[in-house]
């Protein structure tokens, strides 16, 4: 496979550093080649000064993606998103006429499901300075997996992207040598699981599942309004 | 009242400065005071470099922050989320001993509700370009009040803020001067409401409504897992 690695932490003795060193070994050992776009080290400019511009950084990673088949977005969870320098790379690469904006010859609106990126695959890795338990279904910090929607669903699936789900490391801020060796291990065994792991099973625009102003119909997930009523 | 006006949008002819200068013209004749932090103008650097660094222009926006009693958060919805400048904004000033990490003299943590900035209001203003059906309750972009729960629930609410419902307007990239009027008459209208709005009911984390491990009580909103669970 051809993997472009997202990195965004600013720290490179970190969790985060580590366990991507680990990500990256695995891959060569499983025979897939890759890129990394480490955006601390790269110095990213992640503000949009100017609408829809096609500026050479930007073209350079529009490049990287467009070899890739597959994107991994490693971050730590800051206020519940994105670090400002990753959310910036999106803001600015993903472009109106490369990430939005695209229809077909019959004027049909190309995204969630169809698009520019579609038939690629991306996987967030993520650590969160909370336990399992306040992240999860009813945890406090709210359903770690809805969290993520705005990026998993609204953009990974929005430019056709799959969403694989993600690779959490909980209680990151106090990890010991055992709680990282289990990471690691984790994580290279989703990596090698790359190519097989069933997406997120979100439903296609153009799939038939919603009406003219894009409202679910009414007899799937007849009667709910929480996010996961956009997965089959 | 006392409103910190943040406002992230590059562009000063867009729909939205218009908005910030209605927004900030009916403070001044509601009797409001304000201070506005304009993130472009201010070249704002969203980059967080090195964790829990108190440099001089976070603490001025500290200052600020402890100043009002009310924030405005003002900006396109980009990707379903804010602009990377204004995420860094959190990133930076809502650092540790401001935004989180605080405890009571018996070691219970202070957030979901208490805080250092418990007491003060706060309101999102956002513009989507999708229409109000496409993030309704069922809409194929997510439910709006769901994809702002990271900004609403996770940093608002979490450093004591009370979350006022968002104003927003949809379609925004194909605003007429009529559908201006309205936007710019709403806007008016929810600030001249800003000290009486019914906060987004959230449930405090010591409120007696989670557990030990900090999961909602299996009575509560039995048996659902969306976001909503936590309100009251």
């Amino acid at each position: 496979m051809k993997v472009l690695w997202l990195f965004a932490h600013p720290e490179p003795a970190s969790l985060n550093a580590a366990l991507r060193d680990e990500g990256l070994r695995a891959l060569r050992e499983l025979g897939h080649e890759y890129v990394q776009s480490d955006l601390y080290e790269m110095k990213w400019d992640p503000i949009v000064r100017e609408i829809a511009s096609f500026d050479p950084d930007v073209v350079a990673e529009q490049e990287k993606i467009s070899w890739a088949d597959t994107l991994v977005v490693q971050f730590p969870l800051w206020w519940y998103g994105m670090p400002a320098i990753l959310k910036g790379w999106f803001d600015r690469v993903f472009v109106k006429g490369f990430g939005y904006g695209l229809k077909d010859e019959n004027g049909r609106v190309l995204r969630y499901g169809e698009g520019m990126l579609a038939g690629k695959r991306a996987m967030i890795v993520t650590t969160a300075g909370g336990r399992a338990s306040s992240l999860g279904p009813r945890g406090v910090n709210g359903n770690l997996e809805q969290l993520l929607f705005p990026l998993q669903h609204g953009t990974f699936w929005y430019t056709g992207m799959a969403a694989l789900p993600p690779f959490v490391v909980y209680s990151a801020d106090r990890t010991d040598a055992a709680e990282f060796t289990a990471a690691a291990s984790g994580l290279r065994e989703r990596l090698a699981r790359l190519e097989t792991t069933e997406p997120i099973p979100y439903r296609a625009q153009n799939g038939g599942d919603y009406d003219s102003d894009l409202v679910l119909l009414p007899h799937l997930a007849a009667g709910r309004t929480d996010l996961d009523v956009h997965q089959r």
